[in-house]
């Protein structure tokens, strides 16, 4: 449920050391701290699961809805043309941080994504995280 | 509900003309014909609808605990060292076929990944098809 060495757990979860887009009981929601795009968000079960074959079943699909939310308002908020939606599993897989995660990814026509990674300042990451918070406000499912 | 310029309307979900692995009276899964990487499925719902922003809520969630079931079979069966799991939303996105469809994408460290897609031959694809099907029914959530 909690893993001392896991930073999901220790720094997201636990210290609430994130821009979070939604805090619900079981899922949480937050910036990505080294974005692929701006408005790059994860998705994660506040318990420690790895992967999709051990996260439990009413987690999974509570987060899944929450993905389908938040999708949402990225889009709205954000104007994106399109959102790539990853989860992997595995260090093949390229799965870094091994707590269950889902990736939403904004993409847009005028900007070229390369896939690098490079660290946000928290402030910056913070003032979209303020949108984005008050549109998931406004999706109805 | 069914668009017949859609080619997952009209040849998946229509003709059935696919290496299935999994009929559901909302969801269907299939081999991808053309693969990424051996085992490569495709969990699509029977009704059209394009992305994760106008899918309906309930087949939206029953199509996710499909993809749960799926991915358990497929890293079963297949012993596969990881998976990716990829939903994209828009032709940004890299969306192709657009009829909502999640991308499960085994990974083995045997075998390095290139993201090209190569036609399969259905036969091929029946065969792991036959595997993966065997596999679901022994999946418990
Ligand atoms: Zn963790
Ligand atoms: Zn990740
Ligand atoms: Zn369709
Ligand atoms: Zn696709």
């Amino acid at each position: 449920m909690y893993d001392e060495t896991c930073i999901f757990c220790r720094e997201i979860a636990n210290k609430g050391n994130a821009a979070f887009v939604y805090r619900g009981l079981n899922i949480l929601a937050f910036m990505d701290n080294a974005p692929i795009e701006e408005g790059h968000v994860l998705v994660i079960p506040r318990n420690h699961y790895e992967n999709i074959y051990d996260i439990d079943k009413d987690i999974y699909l509570e987060l899944q809805l929450a993905v389908k939310r938040i999708s949402i308002a990225v889009k709205n908020v954000l104007k994106t043309d399109g959102l790539n939606i990853g989860q992997n599993n595995g260090r093949v897989a390229n799965q870094v941080v091994m707590h269950y995660h889902v990736h939403i990814i904004p993409r847009y026509y005028r900007k070229k994504i390369n896939w690098e990674r490079e660290n946000a300042n928290i402030d910056d990451l913070e003032i979209i995280a303020v949108k984005i918070r008050a549109g998931i406000k406004e999706v109805k499912l």
